[in-house]
């Protein structure tokens, strides 16, 4: 999916909600168990109900590995029914993969090619080679972690040299290697008035951000020192907020007039 | 496995070699491509030629994930043998993974319960909290990045706050959170005399050290600068130089020879 695209879809939609799948076979309501794949029958039910509402999907790696081969199968389910039913929705795995070139060309190989998402998630502190094998894939994505939504983020992505902060430095060093049509970053929602620096170092890039909902972070915050005028330049994701908004046979209305609040918000704040 | 194992079984095999199960359906040899599952009968008979000389097996997940479905069972199949066969090898599996404190819980359960491996690789950018929800099981080992093998590594691992630089910030932080039974560092053979200034910082814990072979560090600098008294304090991984060294019918005997010579030069190391 390229840029153009993307801000299309944005457009018609009045929507930049991504809606993260990260499904736990813990959490899921009790009555799909009896199903033959019950992530893949609760995604499947999830993705119709919401897909109106949202331009992304963003399965996260690690609900599926937890489930060994049957996590795998269903994972890859869930990618084939998107790209069958909704080909306009950016698929996004959040996977945060990154290693020497070497190896970081075999996970291009399994994301970009084997499974065929439209963007990964991508650790940076390997730095350069750990990233590059993941561009030059024509309308695929890196999203690299830049400033992330949780606790930790505090540790190290504040490290300061010289008055550039690690989170800085990141943004900085890989516009040598890639532009905002092939990279954006992850930003989390609950980091409020600190897009405003962002924006000063990556004007143009999209924005990952996760981190609205269940984490705390404000939407309208996010937009109002985040935001591109005429681009949107965000793509903000709930994932338990609205997932799991409903544990009962109605789950998947639920999550549907949950998404659908949001991208009402969404459209007044894209005015 | 407990340090005190592992120290056990470096004693005993007079070896601290880890052989990198970086398996490529496209290095493989042509005779193996007819058989049922290729990566797992490539892997099946290095294991069985390598075994004696190392005390360790590191599959990189990366290098099965580029297989889909057939990937995942064939790295599936690896461990399982080698948790029937090979009882007291280390396995490390390589994934570089890190993400949010309620995701990285589900990579735990993921590598540490499903796939019951011994240790993981784990990316620091996220700090505290990506980090913590992978310790506390029993025997089990988190293998943090510090100061990796690869040219990128100089992009953000050396950027330096206060005289302190961000592979040192990574070590000391971490130790508030782990010690030397559950946590090891990733530290490139490429590095040389860092090692010295690493072992100021970290002087009982293991290292994981990749980067000998293809990629051209030197074993004998590392166990100059790196390697502890008595607990050796190592595990060098090479990875293409021997499971590559022969693409024939012979590739087998040839990756065990190669073994055993490393195995040899560490038992002169070790004295």
């Amino acid at each position: 999916m390229t840029k153009q695209e993307l801000i299309q879809q944005i457009n018609e939609k009045k929507s930049f909600l991504c809606v993260g799948l990260d499904t736990d076979i813990k959490k899921i309501p009790a009555h799909l168990l009896d199903t033959e794949d019950p992530i893949f029958e609760f995604n499947r039910q999830i993705i119709d109900a919401t897909a109106p509402y949202c331009i992304a999907y963003k399965p996260n790696l690690a609900f599926y590995e937890c489930g060994g081969l049957k996590g795998w199968i269903a994972f890859e389910k869930t990618i084939s029914y998107l790209k069958k039913n909704y080909p306009n929705h950016m698929i996004i795995a959040d996977a945060k993969r990154g290693d020497i070139g070497n190896t970081s060309k075999m996970y291009a190989r399994a994301f970009f090619e084997e499974m065929n998402v439209d963007a990964l998630t991508i650790a940076p502190y390997m730095g350069e080679d750990s990233v590059t094998p993941f561009l030059g894939y024509e309308g695929k994505w890196v999203i690299l972690l830049a400033l992330t939504s949780n606790k930790g983020s505090q540790d190290f992505q504040l490290t300061c040299d010289n008055g550039t902060r690690l989170f800085e430095k990141v943004i900085k060093k890989s516009q040598e290697w890639a532009n905002d049509e092939n990279m954006m970053y992850v930003v989390g929602a609950t980091q409020g008035q600190m897009f405003e620096d962002i924006r000063k170092i990556a004007p143009n890039h999209f924005l990952l951000v996760p981190g609205v909902g269940a984490q705390g972070g404000s939407l309208e915050e996010v937009c109002k020192y985040g935001m591109i005028p005429h681009d949107c330049g965000l793509i903000v994701n709930s994932s338990r907020a609205i997932i799991y908004a409903d544990s009962t046979e109605r789950f998947a209305e639920v999550a549907g007039e949950k998404a659908k609040e949001v991208q009402q918000q969404m459209a007044e704040l894209l005015k």
